[in-house]
């Protein structure tokens, strides 16, 4: 529904409703129903057209939207608008969320300064794919559609298409940018790069954010991989790592288990060479020149007992590229929350 | 080193050395050594030529093998070898399994009698791939090693090769076949799919008995998908749903959440029609005609105490391929191994 709005109006927006609790995904006719009565009830509230409200859902799948519910809840959120309710609104988005994600910057340029803001939620069936979760993006910068999306193109695939919690992408992953132009400064293609290092910066914070705060989880893992021919090879070979089960139990369990982190990197597919790989957990080596340095075991043992983790692996080709992927620990709890969910 | 020496022999072997406990993998030049040792071992004692013992390892990845130590076993499991020993051989293989696994089938053709003996072990890391864990298959009739082998791939597609725990291939899978030939049935083209049938048989009897005691499962699921239009766009799909964490915490906590399981079809990358996908769960429907069934949850919720769980997704693109992937459910029990392992 919010792809054929922005269809209708070329990419202009007034307003994003969404509805927490349910997904309203393979609802079939009903749920696409509904999603255009939210859209239709909160343009009669706004005073805008349909077209111009974009609609977001996040909950159960394959679960009916209670179309009274949902346009009783859309009144009482109209009434409840203000300037100062972000912190409201993220809080209302929440699922199994531990804690909101918000994160805003104000960007000083030649022509006049400009902010960005966004909040995001998601704690689980989180691999986000192809700038695709909920995130929210607004700005005052004036930027017209098509380079606005090429912005969010560009901020995305090292923000929200670098993190993983289980390695699922859902069904309802969404990531929306608005600008109003209000700040009076326009991006041209000089401002471009800094209008997308804003951006990048406050998808970022919210993509952490949405990690950190992944289902069960109490750990932050960064996964750097270097050393190849291709981008590609890079993020596949980071995404095979930080989607392991067995990475993330290891972490979890303070185990500096560099064996299967090349056991990983090895089989994602992308080309690998053990004879020049090199394994470092935070600052610590623990395999290189096709060797393991065990005895720095317990010093990368007492390393992994902080909250922020970095793992870099080498993929041993020589190559010039790298990528880097952001996951969390696999605690006991994660597996709690999802056979009850 | 096992190739190598297959390679020399051109597919004959006497023997296959095998220890538990540590992989010897990522250990270099120094755990190559320690494997030709092993062979080297083996066949004096036996009295062969080392290139005809094949060398199997499992364990903990990137840990020194000490040669004593093995060597001192070696003799010891020479000095223990017996026709009937087969019982201890697979307890003796075992690292995190719950139970040991083997089988045997007798097949009776009118060329005479042969059997199919087979014995393997894994819990964690298992998702081989491409015909490779440890299974050992052996008969005793007459195929040449050409033969075998193609019999062995066309014996692990649907067993081996159909399993997942937890979506991680090993560095050290390993499936052996091996004939001697003593029951005096030769196996030509006639008897082919017959033989192919025990090995099957044999094979798939090995490959549930891993899933089945897959690290902290409690359930085997067999998920069925149909309606593809090519057999690896069916397999995809089962995979992707067989290793979805998501639906693995949903078949342990006892809820018919099909949502996961169209939710993990549809991004598997096989070619998905909402509008004609099916949903069963045992032989409950739960979604079909692009709508959920959601009268049935308590039923196919009462269906899923049972510890054997069969899951249907019908792509809905009308094709005639399908496949099947075997896995289990995810428990706490399964973090708890792999966080102190």
């Amino acid at each position: 529904v919010s792809k054929e709005h922005l269809a209708a109006t070329h990419g202009s927006a007034r307003a994003v409703v969404t509805n927490s609790g349910c997904a309203n995904a393979c609802t079939g006719r009903a749920g696409l129903d509904t999603a255009r009565l939210m859209a239709a009830q909160a343009a009669r509230l706004i005073g805008c057209d349909p077209d111009e409200v974009l609609v977001a859902s996040t909950g159960v799948i394959g679960v009916t939207l209670d179309a009274h519910k949902v346009s009783a809840g859309i009144i009482a959120a109209f009434d409840a608008l203000d300037v100062d309710g972000h912190a409201a609104a993220t809080q209302a988005i929440m699922t199994t969320d531990p804690f909101p994600k918000e994160a805003a910057v104000r960007v000083t340029t030649d022509a006049g300064v400009f902010a960005i803001g966004g909040m995001a939620k998601g704690s689980g069936m989180i691999e986000p794919r192809l700038a695709t979760m909920l995130g929210y993006l607004t700005t005052d910068a004036r930027i017209d559609a098509t380079r606005l999306e090429r912005a969010l193109h560009d901020a995305c695939e090292d923000t929200f298409n670098a993190i993983t919690v289980d390695g699922e992408p859902s069904t309802n992953d969404s990531v929306f940018a608005l600008a109003n132009g209000a700040s009076g400064v326009a991006i041209d293609d000089r401002l471009y790069d800094t209008f997308v290092q804003g951006l990048r910066e406050v998808a970022r914070a919210l993509a952490l954010g949405i990690v950190r705060g992944g289902e069960g989880a109490t750990k932050l893992i960064m996964v750097r991989v270097t050393g190849a021919r291709a981008y590609a090879d890079a993020k596949q070979a980071a995404r095979a790592i930080a989607n392991s089960l067995l990475v993330k139990t290891a972490v979890h369990g303070g185990d500096p288990n560099w064996g299967r982190l090349v056991a990983a990197a090895g089989r994602s597919g992308a080309p690998f060479d053990l004879g020049g790989a090199r394994v470092r957990i935070g600052s610590i080596e623990l395999f290189a020149d096709g060797r393991p340095f065990d005895e720095r075991a317990p010093e990368a043992a007492k390393y992994l007992e902080g909250r922020d983790i970095e793992i870099l692996v080498d993929l041993g080709t020589g190559g010039p590229e790298e990528a880097v992927m952001w996951t969390c620990d696999l605690r006991a709890e994660y597996v709690r929350i999802n056979a009850e969910y």
